[in-house]
């Protein structure tokens, strides 16, 4: 009993239709190895939940609910956006940090995050070799935007993908059916701030060339108005409609995102709506069309019910690889997801350093971007089909998907002194 | 064979995840009625289709793309907005009415819409005896406004409900992950420009009180700010977030609409977003809690992936329902969903005059919404929630829907007229 240690696992960064299937992973295999893992803590909203003392003793709830994240989005014991200063210039942090994780006998650490989670990961794997106190931190990858470096995808992408991908299919059903008399061109904006990986998944909804979307406007690819506009126009001569997926990280020439290009409202205050509305105006200021605009937002990331299985399935394998790699012994790692081939497509998981995964950013290969800069390759194709593959849909009851609520009973504290976060 | 006609359907309005439902309720009916209705004739774009003599032969189409309507959305022969004007405004448009029918051999006329379709379908009815062409019109109830009169309740609004209310569910899951450090409002927009029935959908993703949305504004309550506002900080203060679902028909107490009110961008245009950024960005500026928001626009009434199991099944019921009326001899009538017990859930399919339903809306009851304004009823959750009940899912391949995309065979044309539409 002497290895026998206590885990501490966070939520990190925005959450996901499916961050809960890796707690899930987590959590039922630490439960397979109670000879090395105690009990299994989650931070109450993330790395602020050790910070101030605020663990969740998951080992209150039942096989069940624990089995029933696995279909239940959003990030069951709270998420955080807040990122560790460096140890030097925060010592006291760590130090806390070393004080709640003593008290609570924690040896493991799992941390479920993207990039700047895995910096924080990183951090506290280094508080062994720099203050002394022994741990084990092992980061679980997760981000709907996709852009882990090492791993070929990340855990929540999938699932946002197939959602935007069935939602631009539908949508253009609907605005194929208006257009002789209403509706001419829909514009639907997707998340991805700096990178396109979103907004090229839309692009699977083309079954054939000609098919919906017809311009997809990505981060990546500066935007210029005439050439769009002719675009639009060009595809409403051809087959009556226009179908755009703008990615909210769309800049213009001078850098800026193009939602916050200039507009203002009465008041003088920057515009309030996204990007979408100010492209549909756009259109309809020059081109005179009927429009149609949609902000899908945290929609996106959080419709389980749409849910890609592939996905589910890789964001429980990673979870469960993570205490299966804690218990190898391993520190300041990530499993990934190998792809071993495209068609049929075959997938490992694999292992990288944290050192090599945080603060670096994958972006979107210009060769998945055609070459007018408006759509997705057959290279692109290949990569993010498999991706959105298979469904898993959430039990429902009453015409509602039953998703869990947990207990998150408190451990009772076992400091005296709080921690102003 | 003398009673043998052929047979004209069409689609009218904004179309819905399941108005293809209804049409292969129509034609699969039809089908088994040889003896009595020859072809069955779409409308190329609604009754434009029938006054410009372009007709789709869907006798073209194999039985199982018919069967494929029945999990397909949009409207698969076209649908357009277009009023006839009254007889007496417009004679030679029923002229041409005629001319095209006579030329077909039409003596059964299906519109599937809404109100404004349900008066089209009146005046088609009147043929008959006011122009001595023998036909009879039966209309197919659709609409996601659920607004029809003597319908229990209207095809097309289950699955936008179903939608909605799950939508919701998964975003609030999301914000309650975020509230610690992030996100602490979100706003959702919904349709409904004239009546809450889709506004009040979203309140059965409440499981029990203090469950989100802890807001709903309706097009029916004049919306006032300080109230409004009150109530989001007490959300807010109450468990750490707040979840608003606002009708995109919301007024002030001048009766304009909330998303028109006074904002102009830097050219002096209106506002190009919708009425959520405005309400989220009135939460801001007041109470400087950060929000996202979202307007799912066409993708909460395209959303076939998540339709209502009895919605699809009440469109395809008065589908059939309008052709067994038509060979029973009815004409200006319309099939009804009436409804004879909440719980256990029970209905049947009634029948309705076509001079009871066009033109009049059905609005959402002043007792369905609490005594606050920002909630729903018992008796609400009572009527909506059977709508939204079981699931439906399409076939997928590859990780997409399969939506069928019909042939669409255009009938060869027997007049040798053009008509200005």
């Amino acid at each position: 009993m002497a290895s026998r240690k206590n885990a501490f696992y966070a939520q990190s960064g925005g959450v996901t239709a499916v961050i809960n299937a890796s707690a899930c992973g987590v959590i039922e295999t630490a439960r397979k190895h109670r000879d090395r893992i105690g009990k299994v803590y989650a931070g109450r909203n993330g790395i602020i939940g050790a910070l101030t003392e605020d663990l969740i003793d998951t080992g209150k709830e039942s096989a069940q609910n624990i089995a029933a994240l696995r279909h239940t989005p959003g990030g069951a014991f709270g998420s955080c956006r807040y990122r560790l200063k460096g140890l030097e210039d925060n010592r006291a942090q760590y130090q806390r940090l070393i004080d709640v994780f003593r008290a609570h006998d924690i040896g493991y650490f799992f941390y479920n995050g993207g990039g700047d989670s895995a910096d924080t990961c990183l951090k506290v794997s280094q508080l062994s070799a720099k203050l002394g106190y022994p741990i084990q931190a092992i980061h679980v990858p997760k981000t709907v935007d996709n852009d882990l470096p090492v791993t070929d995808c990340c855990p929540g992408f999938g699932s946002v993908a197939k959602y935007v991908a069935v939602s631009i299919k539908e949508a253009a059903l609907d605005v194929a059916s208006m257009a002789k008399t209403s509706t001419k061109v829909f514009v639907m904006e997707v998340m991805g701030r700096h990178a396109g990986w979103i907004a090229a998944a839309a692009g699977l909804a083309q079954a054939q060339k000609g098919d919906a979307p017809h311009i997809i406007l990505f981060p990546e690819i500066v935007f210029h108005q005439p050439v769009f506009l002719n675009k639009v126009k060009a595809s409403v001569d051809r087959c009556g409609y226009c179908v755009i997926v703008v990615s909210e990280g769309v800049r213009d020439a001078n850098g800026g995102f193009l939602a916050e290009a200039g507009t203002r409202d009465a008041f003088g205050h920057a515009q309030l709506g996204g990007v979408a509305p100010f492209i549909a105006n756009m259109v309809k200021e020059n081109l005179k069309y009927k429009y149609h605009w949609a902000v899908a937002d945290y929609l996106q990331r959080s419709a389980r019910h749409i849910a890609s299985k592939l996905d589910v399935v890789q964001s429980y394998a990673v979870g469960k690889a993570a205490v299966e790699l804690a218990l190898k012994g391993h520190n300041a790692v990530m499993p990934t997801i190998v792809r071993k081939s495209d068609k049929p497509y075959q997938w490992t998981i694999g292992v990288a350093r944290l050192a090599d995964v945080a603060n670096r950013e994958k972006p979107l290969p210009r060769d998945f971007i055609t070459t007018d800069g408006f759509g997705i390759t057959a290279k692109a194709r290949r990569y993010l089909a498999p991706l959105i593959q298979g469904e898993d849909y959430p039990p429902y009851k009453n015409g509602m998907p039953q998703y869990v609520v947990l207990k998150n009973a408190a451990v009772p504290k076992k400091l005296n002194t709080g921690f102003k976060i």
